[in-house]
This record gives C-alpha cells, sequence and structure tokens, in this order.
C-alpha cells in the first residue's frame, strides 16, 4: 500500500521550479501589497470581509519601526507553487472542515519534535517549493513561513504523510532555536518532575545527563565526573569497550552480549564528545551528510533522474 | 517561565493512584454498560441525542465474533482520574472549540512520531494516570487508548505541553507496531521519491541504509558490504576508529576532530550491530534502563518524593 501510495504521489522537484510560481491573477501580488498584508488577495479578500479592515488600514496601523520588520517578513515567506504533482498530493489529503491538516516539524538528526502547526492547501505548497516549513495561521489567517521574522528556518529535507491522510511531518533542520522563547522546541513543559527540561529522547537525554554529571560537584563523584576528569581512564575505557564489542562478534558471544557493549561503547564516547563540547547532533549532521542525501542533494538527484 | 509552569505543575503521581478514580455516579458504570459503548455516561447522553442510537441499539448491532473484541476493548481503556493536581493542569491547557488538543505520540528511544490523534480532558487524565496513550476518537466520540484492541499500548513516560499548551506530547515506548496496517509508524507515504520508507531521522536512516546495504548484490560492493562479509577487517576498523576518536582528545585535535571521528566510530559499530541483527532501538533502550528512569522507576521515585 505504501509503495503504491509513494509511487502515484511522488513529486519529481524538476517540476517545481522556481520559474513555475503561480502567475495567475489571484497570485501576481505587487510588491506594496505583499508586504503589508498576510494574506494572498483570495484569502485577503475573505479577511477583509471578515475583519472590516483593508490592506491600507492595516498599514497605517503598523508604526514605522514595525513596517521594516513587516516588510521582511513578508519578503521571507515562501510561496505556493502549483504544478499537477503537487495538486495531486493536495487532492490526496483529508483536509478538516476548516481546509487543513495537523502539520508538525521534527528536527531530522535528533528527532526532537520542534513545534506542531496547521497547514492548507498552500502552506504545503510553499513548503514543498521553498523546502521551508511553511503553515497557516489560524490566528491571522495567513501564511506563516517558520523564521520569516527570526530568520530561524526550519529547512525541510522530506515531508511524510500518515496513514490517514489528515496529519504531515515536515522533516527538516533547523537554522537555529524553534520557539520563540528561545528554546530549541517549543516543548518544555513537562506535566511531570521531568528532570529533562525539554522533551528530549533517550539519546539526547543521556546527553543530557552527561552533561549535568560534567559540572555537577558532590562528596562521592559519579562514575561519568571521574571519566571526564581523567582523559587517561576516559579514553582506556573507550578502547577497551570498543574491543569488547569487536569480540562479541569475534568470539559469538550473541546478541545481547552486542546490545550491552554498544551501549557501553556510545556511552563512554558520548562522554569524550561531552569534554570537547560536541554535541550528537554535530556527530549525526555529518553522518547525514555522509550516508543520506541533504535538501540540495536530493533535489539535484531528483533533477538529474528527471532528465535522464 | 518554563521553570515556574514546570514547578507549578508538575504532578505527583502518588496522587494518581489506581484507588482515586472517579466513583461519582457519572463514571460509575455497569459492566454491561461499560463494555459496548463507546463513550462514558455524559459523553454517551450526548451521543445519543446526537446519533438516536442507545446502547441496547449498538449492542444488538454487534455480531458475536465483534462483541468478544468491543469487550476486550473497552476493558483495556485507560479511565480518567481526577485529582487537584491533574485538574490544575488541564485547566491550564488551551483547548479548541470542541475541547481538544492535538496529541502527538512520540518513541522515547528512536525519536519516532508514531501516531497523532486528539484528546480532551479525560484522554490526557486517562494517560496521565494509566500511562497509556489515550484519545479522544472524533469519528467515535470516544476515548481510545492505543492497543486496546491491538495490545500495542503506548508505554507512556512522559507528557510535554507546548509553549501555547495546545499542542502535546505522549513520550512513550510502543509494544508494537503503531500504524493499524502493521508498520512501525503511521507516517510511512513521502511527497517526495524518498528512500526511506518511515519518516526516519539520521541515526535510523543510516541504521535502514546499512541494513540495506548488507543485503546488495552489486558488481563493485559498498564499504559497508565489505566490512560486513569481512569481520577481521570490520573490528580491525572499529579498533582503529575508537583509538582515534581517543586521539583526538589526547593529542588536541580539536573538536571538529572529535566530530568526525565519532561518526566513524557510530558508523562502524552500527555496522556491527547489524552484522549481529541488534537494532539501534535496543541499544538505546538498555541505555534508558542504565541512565535514566523509566516509567516505572520513575512512578516509583516520585512515591518517594510524596513521603519524605
Amino acid at each position: 500500500m505504501a509503495v503504491s501510495w509513494n509511487a502515484a504521489l511522488a513529486l519529481n522537484v524538476s517540476q517545481l521550479g522556481g520559474a513555475q510560481r503561480l502567475a495567475s491573477s489571484g497570485r501576481a501580488q505587487s510588491a506594496s501589497s505583499t508586504i503589508f498584508c498576510c494574506a494572498g488577495p483570495t484569502e485577503r479578500r475573505a479577511s477583509i470581509v471578515r475583519s472590516g479592515v483593508s490592506c491600507s488600514h492595516e498599514l497605517a496601523s503598523v508604526s514605522d519601526s514595525r513596517k521594516s520588520v513587516v516588510a521582511a517578513a513578508t519578503l521571507a515567506r515562501a510561496e505556493p507553487v502549483s504544478t499537477p504533482e503537487v495538486e495531486a498530493l493536495l487532492d490526496s489529503i483529508k483536509w478538516d472542515s476548516k481546509g487543513l491538516v495537523v502539520a508538525i516539524a521534527q528536527h531530522i538528526d535528533t528527532g526532537a519534535i520542534l513545534m506542531q502547526g496547521f497547514s492548507n492547501r498552500d502552506a504545503i505548497s510553499a513548503t514543498l517549493a521553498s523546502r521551508r516549513a511553511t503553515f497557516f495561521s489560524r490566528s491571522r489567517s495567513c501564511l506563516w513561513t517558520k523564521g520569516e521574522t527570526s530568520e530561524n528556518f526550519i529547512n525541510v529535507v522530506d515531508v511524510y504523510l500518515d496513514c490517514d491522510r489528515d496529519s504531515i511531518i515536515y522533516l527538516g533542520k533547523p537554522d537555529g532555536p524553534t520557539c520563540h522563547t528561545g528554546a530549541e522546541t517549543c516543548y518544555f513543559t513537562s506535566a511531570f518532575e521531568s528532570s529533562n527540561p525539554e522533551a528530549l529522547t533517550t539519546l539526547y537525554s543521556l546527553e543530557s545527563t552527561i552533561a549535568s554529571r560534567k559540572v555537577e560537584v558532590t562528596p562521592k563523584p559519579s562514575w561519568t565526573k571521574k571519566l571526564v576528569e581523567n582523559p587517561k581512564l576516559l579514553c582506556s575505557k573507550i578502547r577497551e569497550e570498543a574491543d569488547e564489542l569487536c569480540r562479541s562478534l569475534e568470539d559469538n558471544e550473541g546478541r545481547e552480549r552486542t546490545i550491552s557493549e554498544m551501549a557501553d561503547v556510545l556511552y563512554h564516547s558520548m562522554v569524550l564528545c561531552s569534554v570537547q563540547d560536541v554535541k550528537m547532533e554535530e556527530v549525526l549532521a555529518v553522518l547525514r551528510g555522509r550516508f543520506s542525501k541533504s535538501g540540495v542533494e536530493e533535489k539535484a538527484s531528483r533533477n538529474v533522474k528527471a532528465q535522464t
């Protein structure tokens, strides 16, 4: 099932080039109308009917200092691009009564859920074309590209739909903190007395634990603290654990032993990374560069595919 | 801000014990009414008004074979539990016009987004009490505990709210595949010609790449394939890369070198894991057991906290 859907809906990015932007009267906006208005012409007309304000009214109410921010933001906003493939994809989505689906932005390297918003047809179309996570702001009734004011864009590498086709993931790499508070993700409030400041999965929870033990001052130092303070011990342990991992294969010690030894290798290596102020996120970004395709590379490869 | 919210809302699970279930007339259901009706009495009355059906009608329309499934499902459904702390948390959430928030279930070890649903007050309360991800089914107008029919529960370790308090994460460990199709997650349809069958983040994308190269048959084998087929070479590389990671610290080669060497250690170690049919998910589960608190352990520790 998944394969047939993928085959039917897979988009060829060569058909999503910038030259193919919608140039219909509905979307060909003048700079002046674009800069200070939230919605495109169609949505803006609806907004005017609803709210009784026009673009000029909105413009008049914007302070000079605010104008430059609004202008910059709107210039950085991604625009929808229509192709038959994009329209087919959008037609296959189960929109709610307001023409929206839930859109979740996830960090491609760490897996952190960065934020959640809603997307309409234009928002998804704009995301696919620009590779910048774009949502529909329900409060402002307009498209909103994450980062259009903060410049902390979420660079989308892939877009996934769920089995019901009413929920999507923007899988991407953020340029900086996603939350308006400056936090890496918007999910930093636990319902429990959690020790984690953010919704961390195991690898990053371990990284956070190592970081906190690195600076802790206790009468009886933790094993992590001992390793941090004794590079000779730390390196000796890393070499030892790597050797034990190898021996789990060489001596046929079984997969349970491999699991345990791999955990040891990972933990001790992560302590060394912490000593060097290296984040796992940086390591994974290097691995992604080596073993998977970046958005740009993937785009290029798809263009090649289309030509051959 | 996050800290104060956390402090104000942190729940003490000792106050969420099973003995404190709501026993008011509204929730004290007889077995017969519980088994075949989707909603609790309050919601059920509303449903009857809306749909014109009663529990007996629904019961009559259920086949004998279906009855046992429905019965088992409803018995496995989590029930809401009210405490002042839970009510305070629920009062702080920004519910939409239908009394719902977006609820995202995320795998605590892999970071995979498993599914997304919606939750109302009872669904979150039931999740907090049972530690099983529970949602409000909009199509059936009732609570729905993921796994109530498949037994593939999502065992919730933590619950996170976003900065706007209108979106939550159920961070947990699934008992099995989450999707009704049998897929690990519901997000297996890429909008692009992605090589990943599911929405995989970097570590798991690499794991998937290694797995596919392990079985590939090509005239010129990949480096991964060579390693897989030559355990001596593989182990030699793991020991070598571990040594180079250590030397990046011992010889002060700088953090960039550490990042690169850590990537090498991780990749080569993961190839050995693949040879042993070990999944990173299993390794991370071991690390979680060692370094972070499992749901049960955390619950126990909170009970201790409440008593001291």
